[in-house]
């Protein structure tokens, strides 16, 4: 069982959806991909930070699931990061109407000592200046590197952008994203140009029309399951990521055949998180859920043809 | 090998893509339908209306083919149908430019004695009125009635289009049109309702992204292959609809099983004809080019979950 180190923002997000609204809930990407993440790999680190104001339950309930919170600072006298967003109809777009950055705005993301040697590296959407700090404090480079990232820093810092991913073994964006970056329209081609920019994987998300992989010549398409209902979409991303992940860190395989598994892992924990707002969904599934939803993955594009 | 009876518009189109532009060049639905399902079906009837302005040529190309014309009126003095239209930069919207319905307007689908007792029957996209028409005018039920609408006539005539697809087996639609049929957003629960209407398989297509097959609880998604350039979309759902209608002909086996196999060989085709311009790709290919396309499916979603 190798480990797995996650680095990103933990923080308290405000939702509004067609469905209904929440008071401030935890949200964050670190908080869902750690959680995803901890129903595959059991040893788990963390790099964040948060205020004084964040509920110490949640810490503990990180702890419990075997995540070493040694890196999670807590800053006194400061204020969690605050992002409130609300979804259109169709789910698939959203309007931020409030980011507070707070604690966020000057993070120095500190490695403890007990963390260098990790296996696997997780980093989620964060300043590309940030993300590459960390990989440049880890004494020893993981086995494998994957970075999260969106189009507010390519608008703001693209070239950041650029010397961070050029460090990284999986990038993981959305279509939107994938085209801003590679200037191309057709998926293809945009996987073509960014995996000359420096990642050997590239998984495109296309939220309800599932993923795709590429690296080198290959290519593989993940289904995403047609749901009923997406009650909020907020941290679907970064559940992916997480299930993606912990699969990796569980199998400890980087083969491309294994990435295919990881990838359906991550798209089951996805379809999990959006039933519900944030991440209540995802904090109590078990696993036989999680395998049974593996399997409806199986199902939902098994065909065969005479070879 | 049964018989397949296509039943749409045979036409000029003009197109405009950011990638050039065409003349009058020969289109409609029932055209990009038979010649993609000649690469299956050999035993074809078409049951369609030109002007005399239309190319013998083209007509004997499709007799060629094993297409039985007999039922393709040629109206003297009079012109075939002409639609014009131009798409966007994403490819994935378009604007009418003229559209002339000519020959159509007051088409009188007649079928020919010898075409009594075909096996399969395809309604491309037409007036509900007149599919119904075909469907009354048939002595016996064929073995399987698929049928493309469009959101036009869900817009002109709702109740018409319910009043026909009661009498389907098949669905073909597109994301847009399920939703308006059904009026909910949730392709998962679009399928729901409209399977309530009367089809026993719902087809939704997702250009880019893939195809869905609903009947009863099951479904089944199929990929649609990550292309580098679409050089021009026009006809790529007909298309589809003909290696789907052609395939199950050639096949004869309409279970769930056998219907992923002819969405996968519909998919295949609609990815050959958006290389080109119209029909042309479609024109002249060989059945390795198609096999190994379909082969490019299995692999594109192949993966595997420890049972």
């Amino acid at each position: 069982m190798s480990s797995l180190l996650t680095v990103g923002s933990v923080a308290f997000d405000a939702i509004e959806t067609p469905f209904g609204k929440t008071d401030k809930i935890v949200g964050g990407a670190a908080t869902y991909i750690s959680i995803s993440a901890s129903y595959f790999a059991k040893d788990q680190k963390i790099v964040s930070v948060v205020g004084d104001d964040f509920p110490k339950e949640t810490l503990l309930d990180l702890k419990s699931r075997g995540v070493d919170i040694d890196g999670l600072q807590v800053k006194d006298g400061e204020k969690t990061f605050f992002w409130s967003g609300k979804y259109h109809n169709d789910m698939n777009s959203r309007d931020t109407l409030v980011t507070e950055l707070n604690v966020l705005e000057n993070f120095d993301p500190v490695i403890p000592a007990s963390y260098q040697g990790v296996d696997y590296l997780m980093l989620g959407n964060l300043a590309p200046t940030v993300q590459r700090q960390v990989i440049e404090r880890l004494e020893e480079r993981p086995k494998l590197i994957a970075l999260d990232t969106m189009n507010f820093w390519m608008d703001i810092m693209m070239e950041e952008v650029h010397n961070t991913i050029k460090l990284v073994d999986v990038l993981i964006i959305n279509d939107e994203e994938a085209r801003q970056l590679s200037g191309e329209y057709s998926l293809r081609k945009a996987a073509k140009k960014i995996l000359k920019m420096g990642p050997t994987y590239l998984i495109i998300k296309k939220g309800e029309h599932g993923a795709l992989l590429f690296s080198g010549e290959k290519v593989f398409f993940a289904p995403a399951l047609p749901l009923e209902e997406v009650f909020d979409p907020t941290g679907a991303g970064d559940t992916f990521a997480g299930g993606f992940m912990g699969y990796l860190a569980k199998t400890d395989d980087i083969s491309f055949e294994n990435m295919k598994r990881a990838i359906i892992a991550g798209s089951a924990m996805a379809s999990f998180c959006v039933e519900l707002f944030g991440t209540e969904r995802i904090e109590s599934l078990n696993q036989t859920e999680i395998y049974d939803r593996m399997l409806e993955f199986v199902d939902l594009v098994e065909f065969t043809i005479d070879k």
